[in-house]
């Protein structure tokens, strides 16, 4: 597809700079969080209707950050969690995101070896492939991917991701209270999820776009801010992708470190704080949606390089 | 539900005595692998019909497989892979198998934090909860889980299980050749697959049944006949689920180690191996699949403890 025709990164940046905007707004459902008056419409009788009403919610949601944010990030999770139905409006959610000009970032955590990884990346990112013919799945341009199987099980993911101007995000330093039991154990000098990093970072050199960052990203959630301004130190070239911003903890101020100068290299995410910004019953809901899309914005913009983006010439 | 009234390890010990065999049959539908009357009957022209081809050759193996083993494992990757109509198809599935009295284990290496753990583990067992009802999704027996999160996050996967009477198998050393790279780091000085085999055993004991295992298991590689036989040594309560026996090379026996003496503890896996015994033009591939099941079978009897599942009473 023409809009695939130019490097993951890239378009990242570009989007950026045009939205002069770092903040991904997290497309999280979750039925007795959704406004009341969209929970009245659904009714709450089927699956299906949960789904219908998880769709029509995130397509309001994204007809209201559509003009201030470069990207969105729709959970997996709270999709499936409505079975068929629900994959069905992940995807008619993510068409609209793209027919919305909001690049998409597919969290789905996925992970597995060989060519099972080949058919979650295909379906993620190109299509699937059967016979002669590829069939377009979720089609998002970016996907989060889980480490822990090792290098050839994350190639896959890679290989197609490049392949069709796509992004992979690896967890590295997730934003849970208890990424530390493993992410931190000690391993030859330094904590496991250096190791990783050092792994994205190789991946990310081998997939660079002129930004000068690479098509593999690595997860550092905002609430470890130490390993955020660590990891930015050691991977000058790696994109991150940080979840934790607002109602898990994370502060603007934390986030700063993240960031290169001209303000590109990191994407802030947030899902509650901006999609339930509300009390269910409050009729004006979109309205503090939009707001607080715009106090994060606002609040990035002055705490770090963010504000940058409006002085860089685009790509 | 009634059949999930009693805990997961029983159910299944009940059932690797019933059938007095330990092997799991691994569904993992690929396109170019179906038998080609299957491809003929349902064309390659739409997702949906892929779909559709997928569950048609999934219920003749369940057919097939039904008086002879005690347990299927779906590979969610390959139904996701034609989208919403895969899941529809991967959601029939597993209610086939229930209906066959199969016991079923969703390979989806599921990993999230708080929340969102929490709807992958409602949607793989007992059900999403929203409002005061709960809706039954995939409904499996047990499920795969990444644990690179930590605690805090395999958790709610765990609670959701064991309140249910359903299991988890933690991905401990998974069957790729690149499993090494970071499960092999050494932290502390034991590598790092171990210090996740030691949380696995923690949970394990936390839920023990009467038969001597726990809900949480480990997947630990046929591939890794050393690992398997030094972590029966160190986790005797925790269930194996155990991949790579087959086509990627895990002989009979090198498996045997990871047995109890009574022939329960250890579920081994064959998914490529079975179900595609056969060239795609072969007229009698169901043959062929049941001779390879049967193969299969008598190998791990031969060269497992598995043989004495018939000398136990059931418990």
């Amino acid at each position: 597809m023409d809009h695939m025709a130019t490097h993951f990164a890239d378009r990242l940046a570009a989007a950026e700079r045009a939205k002069q905007c770092s903040l991904c707004v997290g497309l999280d459902p979750r039925w007795d969080a959704l406004p009341l008056a969209i929970r009245r419409r659904h009714g709450d009788r089927t699956l299906g209707r949960i789904a219908r009403a998880y769709e029509g919610f995130c397509a309001q949601v994204l007809d209201i950050v559509r003009p201030l944010v470069p990207v969105v990030k729709p959970q997996a999770a709270f999709f499936e969690a409505c079975g068929p139905a629900g994959m069905a409006a992940l995807r008619r959610t993510l068409r609209r995101a793209q027919r919305a000009e909001l690049l998409t970032i597919l969290d789905g955590k996925r992970n597995d070896i060989a060519d099972t990884a080949l058919a979650y990346a295909e379906a993620a990112f190109a299509g699937s492939k059967f016979g002669s013919r590829t069939y377009p799945v979720w089609d998002a341009d970016a996907l989060t991917v889980n480490p822990y199987l090792g290098r050839d099980a994350v190639e896959p993911f890679l290989k197609e991701a490049v392949a069709d101007g796509r992004g992979v995000f690896v967890l590295v330093r997730t934003s849970n209270p208890g990424a530390r039991q493993f992410q931190d154990l000690e391993c030859a000098g330094r904590p496991l999820f250096r190791h990783v990093a050092d792994a994205v970072a190789d991946w990310s050199r081998a997939s660079m776009a002129v930004c000068g960052f690479g098509s593999v990203g690595a997860v550092v959630g905002a609430t470890y801010p130490e390993e955020l301004a660590e990891l930015r130190r050691a991977c000058p070239e790696v994109l991150f992708l940080i979840p934790g911003f607002g109602v898990q903890g994370g502060s603007a101020a934390a986030i700063g470190a993240a960031f290169r100068e001209d303000g590109l290299g990191a994407i802030v995410n947030s899902s509650r704080g901006i999609i339930f910004a509300y009390q269910p019953d409050e009729p004006r809901w979109e309205q503090a949606v939009e707001t607080a899309t715009r106090q994060a914005i606002d609040a990035l913009a002055f705490s770090t390089p963010m504000a940058n983006l409006r002085l860089a010439k685009s790509v």
